[in-house]
C-alpha cells in the first residue's frame, strides 16, 4: 500500500515515518512539510540518516492523490479538519491524528477546543483509533481518528473498571505525569530546557481537552455517568506518560478479582501488558520502560486503608500515543497482523 | 548557643551544617559520623570545602553532652528511639530529623512502622515540629519531632481546608512525586542513575508511612474524620516535592474565597508564598523554584467540570522538608527571628 | 549606591537582581525590559515572588541618570556598544554583561564577531573585569567588561601555567561542557527540552568567540605566543561550565611543583577553591558542586604517559560567568569586602 | 544456532539477550546469573516482560556443553580470564565482552589491570572484535574480545588518520564525556542519582585502561607511534558516549581531502554513519540520536585558527559499545548479513 505523512517534520510525523520504512506492507511515497520542503528527511529527524533519502515535499493534494492509498495525517489540531474532507472525497483513507475528528459530539469542539466544527457529519463516521476498544469499526473505516496520548493512558486504564461498574463515577482522579516531546518540536518558554529540566509543572490543572474524549469512550461503556477529574504534570523527560488513576471501588474486591476483571477485559491484547510484580525495581508500570513500543504497560494495588484502587497506565507518547497506535490501526484496515513494525520491545536500561 | 549534628554524614545532616555554619546565633561544635569519623566533612559534603575545616567525630555521649546545648539527630528511623532519650537526659534539646517521635499514638509505630516504641511517655511530650501548626508548642519544646518531607508538603496544602471543613474528608487524594534525594545517600538500585533518570516510578503506591502523621495533624485539626488517599511517585530531579492534592468541595466556593481561607490561615508566615498566578511560566508551584529555600509554595486551581479543587504544594525535600525546617523550629526555639539563615531565595533557572 | 540593570529579563539579570537585593551596600532603583515593562519581575523571575515588588520599566537614560550611580548592561552582544558610551557621558559608572567591551583590539570584533566596533576608545579604557588578573585596574575602573562565562573557567585555569611558560603555547585544548541557562532564555531548537535532554552536542567545534578573549588575556602574562584550541559542548544540566584542559609541559614537573604554581599565583583569593582531594566522590571540579555560587573550582592532574597536564575548571556560568563576577567587580569598585552578596557555599546535592 | 549468555543480569547481559531473541538464525538456550538463577529474566529486564519467558540459571558448564554452540560472556573484567578457557576447550566459540581477552601483549594486564594474565596464549588467538578493523579474522576466530566502549568512538574516529599518517602522533587528545550505563547495574555512590544528575564529573582523567586497546589498535595501523591522551567524563544521560577527538594536522589538509580519507577507508561499512550536515540541529554527532542503534556516528571539523582537526565519534555505548558489536561479530561468525538484528535506527526524540 501506498502511504503518504502529511505535517511530516513533527515528532509524530517522524516517528511515523521511522515505523513505516520498516514496514513490510507498505511504501512511503510522500512526506510532507511547509517549512522543510526540499530538504532532505533525515536533516530534520537524524535518526533516519542513511534509512531513507525522502525529501519533504509542499502538500499537493493532486501528487497525493496520484501517489497514496492512505494518509496519516500528522496536521496540527485545527489543520486537519480542513484536509480531512479534501482527502476522503478523492478516495483515499485516513489515519488522524489530531484531535480533529475524536469527538462525536460536535459541541465538544465548541466547549473544549472554542471553535465549531466544519464537517461534523464526519464525526459520526470517523473510528476513534483505539484498538481495543474500537477494533471492529476500525477494520472498516475510512477515517480513524486517533486518540490524544494522555487520553489512550486513561481510558486503557479505567476500561475494564467503568465497564464492569466497579468503581464510584464521579470521583476518578487521573494525575498524569509527561514528558518534553509531548509538547511537540516547536520551541516555546514551557518547554525551554533550562525551564524544564529538573522541575514538576503542573498544566491545565483543570480543563484538559483529553478529558472531553476520555469521558466519551468511558460513558460508551455504561449507562452510570463517567466524570473525570484530570490534571496532568510537565515532568523532566522526554518520551512517557504515566497516569496515576485513583479511584474508589462501590464494593470491596480482592487484589484477585481485580486481576480477572483486567485480565478478561484484554485477553490476548498484544500491546496490552500487566505489570504489577514483587520483585525487582520496576514492580509496576514506569514510563522508562515502554520507550520506543507501542504497549500500555497497566498494573493496581488496592488500598486496604480506604477503599481506593490506585491504577498505574504508562505509554511511550509518540508511539502508543501517537505513531505507534496508528501503525496498529493501520495494520487493522490492512488486515494483517496488528503487531508488524511494531516488535519493539523497549531498553534496559534508556 | 553550642549545636551539634548527630548523623552528619547524610543529606540532611550536611544541609544542617550548611545552614548552621552561617547562622550567627549557633557555634557548630560536633558531627558525628560513624563511617566518616575523623575525615573531613568537605570530602563528603563538597559544597563546604573552604568553609569548615571540621571532621566527622565518632558518636560519644559525654563528648556531646560538654560541647552541645542542643542537638540535631539526623539519625536514620529506628535509631533516633534509642539515643534521644539518653541526650534528653542529660538536659540537651532535640530536634529529631526521623520519624521516630513524629506519632502520637505509640500504636502507629505498630501499625506503620512495624516495631514497638520504646519510649511511649516522650511521644506525648515531643512536638510536631511544623511551626504553621505549633509554633507556641515548639518554643517550649524539649524535643521537636521533625515533620516528613512529604508530610510537610500534604499538610500545608489542606490544613486550611480542613480547619474550614470544606472539604469531603474520605476523598482527599494526595499524588506526590520526589526527587532522588529523598531517599537518602546510601546507594540502592532505586536510586541508581541508570535505573531512576528519564522515568516516572510509582512506589509505596498505598500504605507509605507519611500518611499516618498527615492524618494526625490534620484530624487534630478537626472534628470530621479524614483519610488521605496518598501515593508518591520517583521523578527525574534531585530535590523537591510536588504534591497535587484532589479534593471535593462539600459546597460550591468561589476563587475568592479559597484564597482568602488560605491567606486568613497563614497570615504573616514568612515561609508560606501562594503561587497563582496569571502570568508567566510558573503559574502554579513547581519544586525547581524553591530549590534551596524553606518556602513551600502553595497554589490552586478550582475545577468548574466536577465539585474538585487542585491544591499544588512544592517544597524543596532537603531544605523544608528537613533540615530548613530544623533550623526554622531552631530559631524558634531560641526566641529569635524565624527567617534568620533561611534567607536564600532560590535560583532561575537551576 | 543606587544601582540599575538594564535588560533585566534574562537569566544574567534575573540572578543580578537577586545578588543586588541582599547586598547591605546597595539598592536597586531600576530594572528595564522591553519585553515586560510594566510587569512585575517575579512574573518572570518566580524565585523572586515575596523578595521584591519591583517591577520591570522600559530603558529611559534621563530616568537611569536621576536614579542610578552604576549601571549593569545586561543585554544581548551587540546592544551595549551603543548603549554604554551613552551611560558613561552623563557619569555613571557601568558593568557590561556583554562581549562588545572586552576584547581590547577593535579588529577583534570584525574577526570574531563580525562588526565594526563603533566606540573603539572605550575599548582601551574598559577593564576586562577578572578580578584575579585585573583586581587594580578595576578598582578605578569607570567601565568594566566582564568575561564570558567559558572564558573565566578557562583563563583561570591557564594563567598561572601560562605565566609561568610551563606549557607548549600552540598546543592547549580546551574542551568545555556547558549547561543550557548558558544558552540564555530564548526559546531556541537547540535549547527544546526534548532536543537537549540526554545528549552531548558539540557547537561552534572551532571558532567559538570566547577564544578571542582567552588568547587576549593569556598573551598579556607573557611573551611566549599562546593559541587556543576551543571546543564547547551541551550537556544536559542548567548551570555550570566544565573546561577541561589538555596541556603539554616543557618540562617535567611533580605534583607539588603543579600545587605550588597554581596556590602561589592565585594567593588568598576568595574565589578560587583546589579541588584536588584523594577520597570522596568529588575528587576533581564538577560544575554540580558550584551551582549557585562565586566560586572557580580548579583542579589537575599530571599525566605520566605523555608528558600531559590535565587542568579542571569549573563554575556556575550564570554567578562565575556572568552575574557573580559582576557583583565581585561591584564590590571592587565600592571597595568594600568582595565576598559581600557571595556569601553561598552551594548545595550537596542539588 | 544455540547460544549462551554467560552474566546475564547486567545491562550487557540483557542487551544481548533483547537481540538475540530476535535474531532469526538464533536460538538462546541459556541465561546465567548467580543472583538471579531461578527467577525470571523479566524481573530484571523489565523491558523484555512479554517477550520471554526464559529463567536465569546458575552457571553449569556441562549444561552449556550440552546446550550451546556459542557462548557470550558478559562477566566482570578478571571472571572472563579463568572461564574462557574452559569454555574453548570444549568446543564452544566465544565472543567475551569483558576486557580480558582484548590486550596482545600479556604485560598490558600487569601495566594497566594489575594483575597477571594466566592464559597468555590466548591472548595470541583472540581477536579483538572490531569488525572495521578485524573483519577477516573475526570470520575464523574461536574467540572474539569486544571492545571497550570508550574504545570503539575512539579507535574508528582515528583509524582513518592514523592510517594515513596525517596526524601529530603525540598530540592525539580524546575527550570522552560517557552516559551512566557504562559503570554497570551495580549501584555505588558514584553512579547515586542524586549525585550524578546534573552535574559533569571527570573520572580516570589520567591512566584509564581503554587507553592501552586504543594504542594497540592504532599503532596496528601505522609504523609512527601513536600515543593517546584520554580523559573521560560522566555526564547526566544513561546510554552514549561522545569521544571529542582533538588532532593535530603535519600538513594542512582542505575539507574534501578529510572527507575522502574518511569514506576511503569505512566504504560499505553498514555501521559507520558521517554526520557532517550544514542543516539542523545534529550537524555533528550526537550520542543522543545513536541511542538503541549499533551506529557509530563521526564528523569532523578543521579549525583553520591552528592547525587543529576536531573528530567527533558517537555511539551507544551498550550497543556499538558492547552488545550490539558482539552481534555483529555473532553475524560475521555465522556468515550472515551482519546486520541482522542490528536494525533498530534510533529515535527522535529520545
Amino acid at each position: 500500500m501506498r502511504v503518504g505523512i502529511i505535517g511530516g517534520s513533527g515528532y509524530v510525523g517522524g516517528e511515523l515515518l521511522r515505523l513505516l520504512l520498516r514496514h513490510p506492507k507498505v511504501e512511503v511515497t510522500t512526506i510532507t512539510s511547509r517549512k522543510y520542503a526540499g530538504e532532505f528527511v533525515f536533516g530534520v529527524h537524524s535518526n533516519l540518516r542513511g534509512a531513507t533519502s525522502l525529501k519533504f515535499v509542499q502538500q499537493d493534494l493532486s501528487s497525493i492523490v496520484d501517489n497514496c492509498d492512505l494518509v496519516f495525517t500528522a496536521t496540527p489540531h485545527g489543520a486537519s479538519v480542513g484536509l480531512v474532507p479534501k482527502l476522503l472525497e478523492v478516495g483515499l483513507k485516513v489515519i488522524d491524528m489530531s484531535a480533529d475528528f475524536r469527538l462525536k459530539n460536535p459541541e465538544g469542539y465548541v466547549n473544549w477546543y472554542e471553535w465549531e466544527h466544519s464537517s461534523p457529519e464526519l464525526l459520526k463516521e470517523a473510528v476513534y483509533g483505539l484498538p481495543e476498544l474500537h477494533r471492529q469499526e476500525i477494520k472498516k473505516a475510512r477515517l480513524v481518528a486517533c486518540p490524544g496520548c494522555m487520553a489512550v493512558a486513561s481510558i486503557l486504564g479505567l476500561a475494564p473498571l467503568v465497564k464492569n461498574k466497579l468503581i464510584e463515577g464521579d470521583r476518578i482522579i487521573v494525575d498524569a505525569k509527561i514528558g518534553s516531546s509531548g509538547a511537540g518540536s516547536k520551541p516555546s518558554l514551557a518547554s525551554h530546557h533550562a525551564e524544564r529540566f529538573g522541575g514538576v509543572r503542573p498544566y491545565k490543572v483543570v480543563g484538559h481537552r483529553h478529558i472531553a474524549e476520555i469521558e466519551q469512550e468511558l460513558n460508551l461503556l455504561t449507562d452510570e455517568p463517567v466524570t473525570i477529574s484530570f490534571s496532568p504534570h510537565a515532568v523532566n523527560m522526554v518520551r512517557g506518560i504515566l497516569s496515576t488513576i485513583h479511584v474508589f471501588l462501590k464494593k470491596s474486591l480482592t487484589i484477585p478479582e481485580v486481576w480477572r476483571t483486567y485480565r478478561t477485559y484484554y485477553r490476548e491484547e498484544p500491546f496490552i501488558r500487566f505489570v504489577r510484580y514483587p520483585k525487582g525495581l520496576y514492580q509496576f508500570p514506569d514510563p522508562k520502560v515502554v520507550v520506543g513500543t507501542n504497549f500500555c504497560d497497566i498494573g493496581f494495588e488496592l488500598d486496604p486503608h480506604i477503599n481506593r484502587l490506585v491504577v498505574l497506565s504508562a505509554i511511550d507518547n509518540i508511539m502508543r500515543g501517537a505513531a505507534g497506535q496508528g501503525i496498529q490501526c493501520l495494520n487493522i484496515v490492512l488486515g494483517v497482523n496488528e503487531t508488524i513494525g511494531l516488535e519493539s520491545v523497549g531498553f534496559h536500561p534508556v
